[in-house]
């Protein structure tokens, strides 16, 4: 790997411009906060991987985490947070087996990759309606809303707010009169967020604020106290609730960093502030992509995601020649999705702007010299 | 926290003696080289936290790690190696749901605390038997195998390896023509184990290997392709081994740091290495408690555990200035169980011989001025 050549701000020095889908990057200086006082918390004389979940010590930074969560997103006092392990994809049978409540019909609306594998999941616990699809398309867009047909009779509403891979992210929320859960993975806090729009929400870290291994989930609490009997313990939401995300041994190191990432964010001025990067971001990388006869996108304008950009060389043969040049720049993971192909630039949180300003000027020079 | 005056190894120097139960003690030379490599893993630029799990770099890592793991158990071909999420815990969901196979009965071995939980979530999904129990003798043994009733058509019996809290161990495994599940968590890795007896082990990472967050499971391959339709993708032991444990994002840096101690280990010479240091190291700690009136084991002599000693002191109103002293010195983590009260010394096999040595002499100046 290259150096970057270029100094920049001590965030990105000497590190390479990370585009991974995910396990995404971290801040520099969560990494440098971590890596300080990892043999040593905070004078304990022991690494926080090496604590008690119970101890004083790790009880005081997974409560100032929660609490710093809570200030980022305002979010009020009837949803409840918890720390849990198993990823989104545990999630997709973990929502039925917690929201059913007896009821025998869940609604999905179907726009890619992530919501097909969650609807393929939960028809394992129930009766599964797609509301809406966004196949006939390639899934390029978000269906309208005019074309969802929701039933009154479903336990709740389950969408992905944002996919990975076909790059369309919800810019607004539907109010139907039902509860909403959501699959927040890819896009959770970076932007802010109006949390009474949701029944539930989850979210792995390892896009926006953390380490593989670790989902949050946030629930209104008169969701809870309807799981089903064969829910496993981990995932039951009033068990893990009533124990501080404790009922077994939570994964502490991720707990940790994810504490770290949300004082970071609070740092840059909370999630107004991520926004506007965000958005100053991706709309850099899109001008770029629709200023060029080369590079292509083929999602729709109005639902295009701004954590995951896909594009396409008007020439996929260039395919490899293009990533061999970013990688040596030190622009690393830019491959798409194999199911895709093309390229894909991943925009999350801690991708610096510096990262897209050298993304954009590659791309363009890549264009000049081999187009 | 009081740092230790003595110098000792470079791998004690500098850093208290920490008897967590769990998540514990990791080396100290491990977490150097993972502090080392934080923001850069091996040249990538990126940390190890910030790659994807599919990427060339890291499928290595993984690929070497299970190897190690091969290698340090001698694994023959037909096991089958997962690196999952979800702890034990869900494990005890889990192995019903991958292991029953249509049938509607387990049989169960009660020996303490843990056993009692992974009984009691069983029962969601079939008819639990209790083969043996050391209920009646306050589980302060495992109960002899001339005792043990297990019924020809349950699909598989259940034993817990070491219960952390009462601090009983299996020192020998029964062959009972049935398949065995173990969950050994507590003791996995801290000697040789000969893999042939289990039709599957599970194991947290927390206790002898890595961080929380990373559970093992080892698989006979016959006793795969049965699990219940309603078995969660990520707990899917079919779906996960055709998957490299990647059918969803695993949790990658606590792999990484598994892969670290398994290569830690090899370099101790292996679990045989490990097994003469773990058992000089309970030896020691025992013969202290009795050849003393003061502390206290309840623990039946052939029973007992190697990595977990609880231990009484005879005048409980003492506990409070013993985990004080203790404390002032460096030696941390102590409290007992506060089922059980007392002490526990947890000595996994990140706890080194210093740490026992210091124990068992504060132990007896603490009989001697204060007892």
């Amino acid at each position: 790997m290259a150096l970057l050549a270029s100094g920049g701000s001590i965030d990105v020095k000497d590190r390479a411009f990370n585009f991974s889908p995910g396990p995404a990057a971290l801040p520099t200086k969560v990494l440098a906060e971590a890596r300080d006082e990892l043999l040593d918390f905070r004078g304990t004389g022991v690494s926080v991987m090496e604590m008690s979940h119970r101890s004083r010590e790790f009880m005081d930074m997974a409560e100032a985490a929660e609490a710093d969560l809570r200030t980022l997103l305002n979010m009020p006092r009837e949803y409840r947070v918890l720390f849990l392990q198993g990823g989104a994809t545990m999630q997709f049978s973990a929502v039925p087996l917690n929201l059913l409540g007896g009821k025998t019909k869940a609604d999905y609306v179907h726009t890619g990759h992530w919501s097909a594998k969650a609807i393929k999941e939960a028809r394992n616990f129930c009766a599964v309606h797609v509301a809406a699809s966004g196949e006939a398309s390639g899934f390029n867009h978000i269906p309208p809303l005019s074309e969802w047909r929701v039933r009154e009779d479903a336990a709740y509403l389950h969408i992905c707010g944002n996919e990975t891979i076909g790059g369309v992210q919800f810019h607004d929320y539907p109010d139907l009169g039902i509860s909403l859960a959501a699959d927040l993975s890819s896009d959770f806090l970076s932007r802010p967020l109006d949390v009474r729009r949701f029944g539930l929400i989850y979210a792995g870290a390892q896009k926006n604020f953390g380490p593989a291994g670790l989902t949050l989930v946030i629930v209104r609490e008169d969701l809870l106290g309807q799981a089903a009997p064969t829910t496993p313990t981990p995932v039951n939401y009033e068990v893990q609730l009533g124990a501080d995300s404790m009922s077994n041994t939570p994964p502490t190191f991720a707990w940790y960093m994810a504490g770290l990432v949300f004082k970071w964010l609070l740092r840059q001025g909370g999630l107004e502030a991520m926004a506007a990067c965000n958005e100053a971001k991706a709309t850099r990388l899109y001008e770029a992509i629709d200023n060029s006869n080369f590079y292509h996108s083929s999602v729709a304008l109005a639902d295009r995601s701004l954590m995951n950009i896909p594009f396409t060389l008007s020439e996929p043969r260039l395919d490899g020649a293009f990533l061999e040049g970013a990688e040596a720049r030190g622009l690393l993971n830019l491959k798409g999705h194999r199911s895709v192909g093309g390229m894909r630039a991943s925009l999350y949180n801690a991708v610096p702007k510096e990262a897209v300003v050298a993304l954009v000027e590659y791309m363009a020079e890549f264009e000049r010299k081999r187009a």
